[in-house]
């Protein structure tokens, strides 16, 4: 049996804590700055909580590190491991952040949004990277207990696939976001838009979003395109976005 | 029983016309420019099919305009209707554009996207203006018959959603597609995305868009926005294209 200790309370470490716990990894530790929150997650995984990484004892098998973007680089430099493995889970932080810890590293890069109030897809898709094959052997041992989905990936092509996530789920969220202020300047909800929405979306099971794009830009209507940026007069910075985006989009399809 | 001829033989013209027959309403003439497009659709709703406005007869209860936005205009000029109900479907068309063919005129405005080949939903937002009474009940009984869902808009409310829309279907659709170039920049396929796009669109039952934005933009995580700028800086279009997105995000959620 493999022991695990956690650096982290949140999300990710909750979520993936409790899925390793159930698939019988023994939990020894629950680090957080806040000791409240290490108790909670502690008490889920059977754990001892801990708020001093001065607590931390070196003795697991494994590290996981599951703290903000931000604070994984000042956390691991008080980690000095030899060649336990550590791990963390950030799209676009480099493995080799983690070089000072141990000579056993990785990355385990989930591409799917982590809550603890929401149940995990079976298969989402769940990037590793790792230091040597030592790391890659035993990463890969804990992905697989997470996913379904465990794909090698090395740090150069996560971070580009990080990109790629911000413009379909943030930026895709975003234009959601100013339809509904948009429409809340008519007389109707955001409730009207939801029909066509979920349309889009289906039509990306069976097509690439390439070619079901529809709408006056790619369709070089300039006469609607004028219409919609009157409408915009107010709002400097949307007609801006607004111009930007169709531009986008006509030299996208019509350049190529 | 209502007699109906159809100006057009696109999608919508094919899916309203054929659901409105199949409802009891008789289709007595179908106009394309193509005859063949006039016969196919004239075929399948027991139609005379004619390729010429002057063969078009003003015999029939309502006379409906499903031709390019662009030639709605044009076309309907030809049309003297006087008293019979001429209806358009365009959302970012004013009604009164019809006001020279008769003075019962009227918009039906689905806010879904229609496609001769996808079954519609019952349900979807149909919006109806009118120019009176009278053009508004008939408009109304025909819709009725198309979804469960009308509404009444006017033209400047219709041309807000309309806006509304691009950016909630079509905007989003090109940030999918942007998302799919950057990933093929990868080793992988645009399938890893899928899972977070549907993730996030599920959101949105429950959630409006504001309440669920992430990524580094909302959070003000500039050292990850930089590593993203640095990844685009060999394509000067999809960084302004960031840096706009990414400010708007800002001042949508720290400013207000």
């Amino acid at each position: 049996v493999k022991t695990i200790s956690i650096i982290g309370s949140g999300n990710v470490a909750t979520v993936f804590s409790k899925k390793l716990f159930e698939k019988g990894f023994l939990i020894k530790q629950v680090w957080s700055r806040n000791i409240e929150n290490a108790l909670t997650l502690a008490h889920q995984v059977n754990a001892q909580a801990i708020n001093s990484i001065e607590d931390l004892d070196f003795l697991q098998d494994a590290y996981f590190v599951a703290v903000n973007d931000s604070c994984i680089s000042e956390i691991t430099q008080r980690i000095h491991l030899n060649d336990k493995l550590i791990f963390h889970t950030a799209g676009s932080i480099s493995s080799t952040v983690l070089q000072k810890s141990s000579k056993n590293y990785a990355v385990l890069y989930p591409l799917i949004s982590i809550h603890k109030t929401v149940e995990l897809p079976d298969n989402f898709p769940l990037f590793i990277t790792s230091s040597n094959k030592f790391a890659n052997t035993f990463v890969n041992e804990i992905a697989m207990h997470i996913s379904n989905n465990v794909q090698q990936i090395d740090d150069e092509n996560r971070l580009q696939i990080h990109l790629a996530a911000v413009f379909a789920s943030n930026f895709s969220n975003h234009m959601f976001a100013i339809s509904n202020e948009l429409v809340n300047k008519s007389n109707f909800q955001f409730d009207i838009l939801k029909p066509l929405i979920f349309q889009s979306i289906q039509k990306l099971k069976n097509n690439l979003p390439i070619e079901v794009q529809t709408g006056p830009a790619v369709r070089n209507d300039f006469e609607t395109m004028q219409k919609h940026l009157e409408l915009l007069k107010l709002y400097p910075e949307l007609k801006e976005l607004y111009l930007s985006i169709s531009k986008n989009i006509q030299n996208y399809h019509h350049n190529k």
